[in-house]
């Protein structure tokens, strides 16, 4: 384990191809669980749930609704690009160790969530600030984590047996790797750069750009 | 600074009323946003940008629109509910160093954004894993960082000259602090209690609850 809180920000990676599949300890997946329901959210409301799929036959459904998903992506590129996507992984659900979808239930703490009434989607942002969490404490731990997002909500919810009106905000490939990448995997295949951050920051009003 | 991830990860608060006002150093606040945009996304498009606003004039203005905002709120309450909220500080946007908007463009890297064809809120969620991956930061170096969410994102569109299209996704208060309380603020207020990350786990299927 490395703890380095910087360390880890810039190891972490989205992970595809580097699944070994072995075991997790218990309670390291506990300290990442913990982890990651220890962010914070809008109203004290914490609206994740965290579904561990490890039924090989759930993901094997999943895996193949993520290959259609791929195609119907693919079919909308074309020339280069379309060639550099072939060669890209998109996901490690079979390789993976387990699966884990976090979800968001709006119902958590209504209906005077404190600080929601003004921005709708705020629970569903401290959903996400679980997920990186997640991402974080499993990067420290050495495990890799890879979001898929090829996927239909409706079909997730189906699969996993989530009530109407919880919404499916991740699906996260979860377990030991054989390293973590330098670089992200769609840089190192040419499908995009990454910009430098200050080119990212503003001073007071947007226009006034440049830090 | 302490860096081990889970001691900063189990310490973070939501700040409101700590921030003393003190001047973060030009490499502090530079670590804090390389973190930042060192967060994951779809796509590897990074839709997020940072506008640092320190203009105590656009920061009053911003303010005021806060408690038209927390009075709103109030208006939906009652009896020991209204009271519970009247104790509650919601911001920290004047006594704190700066305020950070993070916003998210959703045009970037499009038009075809690996993994959003399926998900159109997929973008979003990266921004708000950069948003974590900057509390964390701003932990590790001692800060506290308040995420206010009492505002109208059209409202802080214009203040800030935000284009059409991008959205303001959070208004977050940032800098030194006397200390991280122990507890969060809403449950130190009797508003609400965390629940055990026990009870946000499933296996395999949502009704298979229970770890």
């Amino acid at each position: 384990m490395f703890d380095d809180v910087y360390e880890v920000i810039h190891a972490r990676r989205d992970v595809r191809g580097e699944f070994t599949g072995a075991p997790i300890p218990t309670e390291v997946l506990d300290r990442v669980l913990a982890a990651a329901h220890a962010a914070p959210s809008v109203g004290l409301s914490q609206p994740w749930d965290f579904i561990l799929v490890r039924d090989p036959a759930l993901r094997a459904e999943f895996h193949r609704h993520v290959q259609q998903e791929r195609d119907v992506f693919a079919a909308g590129l074309h020339g280069e690009e379309a060639r550099r996507f072939s060669r890209i992984k998109i996901d490690g659900v079979l390789e993976s160790t387990l699966s884990v979808v976090v979800t968001y239930d709006p119902d958590r703490g209504s209906p005077a969530v404190l600080g929601r009434h003004a921005i709708a989607d705020a629970g569903l942002y401290s959903v996400c600030l679980a997920i990186q969490n997640l991402w974080l404490a499993a990067t420290a731990e050495r495990l890799g984590v890879g979001w898929v997002s090829f996927y239909r909500e409706p079909f997730v919810q189906d699969l996993l047996r989530i009530p109407a009106g919880v919404r499916p905000v991740a699906w996260l490939c979860l377990g030991p790797v054989t390293h973590l990448e330098q670089v992200p995997d769609l840089e190192r295949h040419g499908w995009r750069q990454r910009r430098p951050w200050r080119a990212a920051v503003h001073r007071d009003r947007w226009e006034r750009s440049g830090h």
